[in-house]
């Protein structure tokens, strides 16, 4: 995904909790061009974020027009965001890991960067960009969760994204599987996000350090217990630790009751599982996958390919790129 | 529902664990002609059952064609049955309730009836049916509940039905919503059907009146628990009864946990219940609703109508008619 395959050009703009994505996306598909990643630092508020991404979408086209001797040509900008938000203002209207209440993010972002965009959810986006070219391509039916601070997810049925009457479609991480079961950052108690998202992965792991489980993680952050996180979780559990292997195990299953769950409400060909949480490889995906079939419809576990992101951290400026194309010309 | 509008006509037959309904749709829609409601006495045998519904057919054909003087013109027969099934090959894959598996159904009853006929899912007709005729008309993303022994589902998009990549899409009965939480008779733990269907009502209040928990159910049945039924439970809320209204109350709250999932992961304008189970009312909808408030994003429960059912019990009937036109005449 490095190589570029030429313009005319939509850039792609992955606004995260953590960092902020750019790039350029050839109109047809292809080699992501110009790529930039920059903390999101959302404490300096919203203004300072749009400001930084702005330089990002500049420094990315005038390299990419250098490369291209004269400016190569760029149609417009599509802009990934948390949402909830209104795609037909291009408001945001709450994130609560960003603290944007009401934000005109299309607007703001589209002056300050001089071209045309459109808005949309950041897992709808990342969903549509594994549609588009990713591990999703082809697919009928095709489910994405993306895993992270949150767990977000998105819904293509025939090639068209599904955002339902008021943009709020592929809220997945917020599904119930537990309905006494831990509160989670919503208000609300048992949603797939207390258990499988990254926050939750670490608690997870340092309720059993804390219960004196003998675990490799203490050693990996040198006794700094805040410092596990899932990422480490996954580290240790690729190098064999037991636990770490457990707490993937244990997380595979939780999520694997959303994938059923998924799977038996909607049918699709393909499951796409983003985020760093793919980093663990078989640990994740094998009792997953022994969690759905235990859990969903035969014929429909038959019919679903469970697969990792194939765009990594750059389906979401994929696919924001796509729903630009989407839009604005018309198909993809 | 019971004036005829006048024909052509399309023969509706929704086939359930416990009746057989056939009607004849105009149609253009409006109402039902000729109804036949049957006992579907599944313990003699599938031969048996077609036999019985293809004479259902052609008795409620003719009644109808010496009404309109002379043979009303029927152009063909919409067949609804539990699932799951193939829709390509017309058969039955699998049904617990009535033992079937891998049954020809479509062209067996089509052959015994002498019309031609398409065959979907019980749930997905009375969703579609819902959506053309009944409380969901209009309805951009319409997601149908259909409580019953099960629990069914249905879901149409901008008119469409979806049913997924192989057909099992709406299985909304076998959601996990407690992932610890009762067995199923799916074998799974923690569905919706395990909560809230009709004999898992039943079970509930059973539990309740051995532990010595006073009730005007025990009257009703005259002292013989084994007649405590979903229905006696509706029938004993909506007359004050205090542990019925609970039991209600209850199903309620685990039916809200299933339907603010959906309204997360869908985004509906409409949400549609049918069964035996809206008998009881502002019992039931009431604490569901407040369930869904407190679990799905509020611009999300801010977009959606829970409603009754609007066609009753001739949902599937319309519906399965709904799904032969669209099949066989390309639109609705």
């Amino acid at each position: 995904m490095s190589m570029a395959t030429g313009g005319p050009w939509i850039v792609g703009v992955d606004i995260g909790g953590t960092n902020i994505v750019v790039g350029l996306v050839p109109v047809e598909g292809g080699g992501v061009a110009g790529v930039r990643i920059l903390p999101t630092l959302p404490e300096r508020g919203a203004m300072d974020v749009v400001g930084r991404a702005a330089r990002a979408v500049r420094e990315a086209v005038e390299e990419v027009s250098a490369l291209e001797e004269g400016r190569g040509e760029v149609i417009g900008m599509g802009i990934g965001s948390p949402g909830p938000l209104d795609r037909k203002t291009g408001r945001v209207l709450e994130t609560p890991n960003l603290g944007w209440r009401n934000l005109p993010l299309r607007d703001l972002l589209s002056r300050a960067a001089g071209l045309p965009a459109t808005l949309d959810n950041d897992a709808n986006c990342a969903t549509y960009g594994e549609w588009w070219r990713g591990a999703g391509q082809g697919a009928r039916v095709l489910v994405g969760l993306t895993l992270g601070t949150g767990i977000g997810g998105g819904l293509v049925l025939n090639g068209e994204l599904q955002r339902g009457v008021s943009d709020v479609a592929g809220e997945f991480g917020h599904m119930t599987i537990d309905s006494t079961g831990r509160r989670c950052k919503c208000g609300n108690y048992g949603c797939l996000e207390a258990y499988a998202s990254g926050p939750a992965i670490a608690s997870r792991a340092l309720e059993g350090i804390r219960a004196g489980i003998p675990t490799l993680l203490v050693d990996l952050v040198e006794g700094r217990l805040e410092e596990v996180t899932a990422a480490t979780v996954y580290e240790a559990a690729v190098k064999g630790d037991p636990f770490a292997v457990e707490v993937m195990a244990e997380t595979a299953r939780f999520l694997g009751v959303g994938v059923a769950n998924l799977v038996n409400a909607l049918n699709p060909d393909v499951v796409v599982i983003a985020g760093g949480v793919t980093r663990s490889g078989a640990y994740l995906f094998e009792p997953l996958e022994r969690e759905v079939r235990r859990r969903a419809f035969p014929s429909a576990v038959a019919a679903c390919r469970i697969v990792p992101a194939g765009l990594g951290e750059l389906a979401g400026v994929v696919g924001a790129a796509a729903v630009f194309k989407r839009e604005i010309l018309g198909s993809l």
